[in-house]
Parts: C-alpha cells; sequence; structure tokens
C-alpha cells in the first residue's frame, strides 16, 4: 500500500456513507483531493456543524437546531392533531400537499425486527407521553404502506389506542408496498382526509 | 422546506461526492445524524486533515504528505526508469504485481477533451520536466487501453519522443477496453514485461 496514512484514513473514513463500498470510497477520495477541494472543505465544515448544532426537536423528535422547532412553535397550527411519521422527508411531502395543518412526531425510522430496530429506537416511549397531550385529540399514523410502515402503525394503534387515544391510520390511496417520499401530492391528499378510524 | 439550515447546508455539501445526487444526499445525511454520528465525525476529522496535510510529490506527482513520497525517496529503486500512470491505483496495482522496481509518474487523470481536460490538466509539463532528468533512460507508459489512455499514451509518446526520450508502451495483454485496476497480477506482470518501443 503507498497512498499517504492521511489518504487511507479519508477513504476507510468515507465508507460510513450508506451504499459506499472500497472502490467507491477511494473514488471519491481522489475526486475530492484532486478535483473538487473546495466542495470537501464544505462538506468537513457541514458535518462538522451538523453535528455540533442539530439535536431532535423536544415535541416532534425531527432534526433541529432548537429545543422546539420552527413547526412545534408555530401559533397558527392545529394544536389538537398530531400526524406520525418515519422520516423528516415524509413530513415535508405531508407539508407540501398544503392539506394538513396540525402536529407532527418523526419516528426517525420504522419498527424492524430484522435490523434490531425496536419500539425504544423509534422513540415511541417520547410519541406515547406526547399523544396522551390533553391536547391532542387524534393521532394520525401515516407511516408507510410497507410491511415494516404497516406493522409499524399496527404496534402503534395497538399503543395509542389501550390509553384511550383516538388514532386513524392514513387511507390507503397509496399503491401497494408504496412510499411516501415518492407519491404525488394530489394521491397523498387524498389519502389524508379519507383516513380512517384504526379499529 | 422544513429542514433546519444546517442539515440543508450537509445534504447540499454530500452532493460534491461523485454519483450522489438529492434523494441518496439527503438519505446520507439522515442516516449519518441518526445511526453513525461517531463515523460522521471521523469523516470530517479525516476530510480536514486530508485537505490540511495532502499535497502533491514533486517526482512522481502522487498524493504525499511530504514533497517527496516515501517511493521517490527509497535508494533501493532503480532511477533510470520511469513509469507513467492516470491514477494512484493503478501505481499500487502496478506495485502489488512486485515486477517493477523503477520510478512512477502519476497523471491523476488521463486526456479527456469532452470533458475539457486537457494536457496542462494532467501535468504533462511536469511529466517533460521529470522524464528529461539525465538519469532516465527510459519511460513507460502504463495508461489504460481504452480510448481516452491510448489517446494520452499516444501524446505522451509523441511529447517524449520528439525530444530523443525512449518511450515504450506496456503490452497489450490486457483486454481491450481493460482497465489496470481490475485485471490480474499475472496479466499484468506480463504486459510490463512485454513492453514495446514506441514507434
Ligand atoms: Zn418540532
Ligand atoms: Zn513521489
Amino acid at each position: 500500500m503507498n497512498n499517504p496514512a492521511v489518504l487511507e484514513q479519508l477513504i476507510s473514513a468515507l465508507r460510513c456513507l450508506p451504499g459506499v463500498g472500497p472502490k467507491s470510497s477511494t473514488r471519491m477520495a481522489y475526486h475530492l483531493l484532486q478535483r473538487d477541494r473546495e466542495g470537501a472543505q464544505k462538506l468537513a465544515a457541514s458535518l462538522q456543524q451538523a453535528l455540533d448544532k442539530l439535536a431532535h426537536c423536544d415535541y416532534c423528535n425531527n432534526f433541529s437546531e432548537h429545543s422546539a422547532c420552527s413547526l412545534c412553535q408555530d401559533s397558527q397550527r392545529d394544536k389538537s392533531i398530531l400526524c406520525v411519521v418515519e422520516m423528516p422527508t415524509d413530513l415535508m411531502m405531508l407539508e407540501n400537499t398544503r392539506s394538513y395543518q396540525g402536529q407532527y412526531f418523526v419516528l426517525m425510522g420504522k419498527l424492524s425486527p430484522m435490523d434490531g430496530i425496536g419500539p425504544k429506537d423509534i422513540h415511541l416511549d417520547t410519541l406515547l407521553k406526547r399523544a396522551q397531550d390533553p391536547a391532542i385529540h387524534e393521532v394520525i399514523v401515516a407511516t408507510n404502506f410497507t410491511s415494516e410502515g404497516e406493522a409499524t402503525a399496527h404496534y402503534i394503534g395497538q399503543m395509542l389506542k389501550s390509553r384511550g387515544i383516538q388514532v386513524s391510520r392514513i387511507a390507503r390511496g397509496l399503491p401497494m408496498g408504496g412510499e411516501i417520499e415518492y407519491v404525488d401530492s394530489g394521491t397523498l391528499s387524498t389519502a389524508l382526509l379519507e383516513r380512517k378510524a384504526v379499529t
């Protein structure tokens, strides 16, 4: 091996990125050092800043620079309804429909026993506390219609209903196996409007 | 858009990586922040360190922490022969064959008019100076047998021969369109031994 140690360290560090193996981490390192040092500098700084400044909103669990994110601090929004999504991207997709004005809770994942991801890993204890806020009158579960998303919805439904909390699931307006991130606004909007109470 | 600014900055900064579009940069950012903050911290530090410490060897143009890399400083190696390769990976592949004991010059690319990469971008002026060192008796051109690698070899061959420097090309032991990085040691070793003088 004739690469300098700091180059080997960079190649190995790039492998923390999902989907990046030894060949592509090597190609990435050469590209950055050879053709885009400015981009590399920006990336190093952005990573450090994100690590230093980003935590989770105490209310919705989304990434936030403050203990309450701007959405949770928005007094214009409906405080009586809470929509549960898997990822921040899903929240943004729902916001883009402009058909929902309530609160959110971002699980930052989904139940996935195969990957060792259980109820604690998706912050269901925090969700339960949040859902028990007397201001909340309904929880809409908007996890994906994949098998893991459905299992997560079922688990959350049972957990909340057993505490007497009203829970609904967005309508299956999405195609089977569909993911919220990839669906058009109209379909998503219908799915929200046609939500059904969990029985 | 409801992402905090520092998160948006990170997502956008990740797009400096080759082959990373908006969807995968978003997935990468979430993964790092949610599941691998330690890896992200290491990546930020490694990037910064590589940018601060890595430059190019004055002799072979490979990445190096010093003005002369360890290979160029090795007094055991043959000073009379210079092998020109496209990328550091190619140099390492050649070293792995253990059948070459001379010097190297790493172009850090290849001629590619379509991408606006000309002779200056692959440091041919530096190569010319290096090849004119009286200690050098032969230059072996070991660029890939792709159309761009062949064009680069031709250009270098003409440039050096017109100055009376002896130039050879590694033998076409590699398959057509083959790249040095992906070939086995034996084939590469034969290609080196059977090199032919450029006529
Ligand atoms: Zn929030
Ligand atoms: Zn060197």
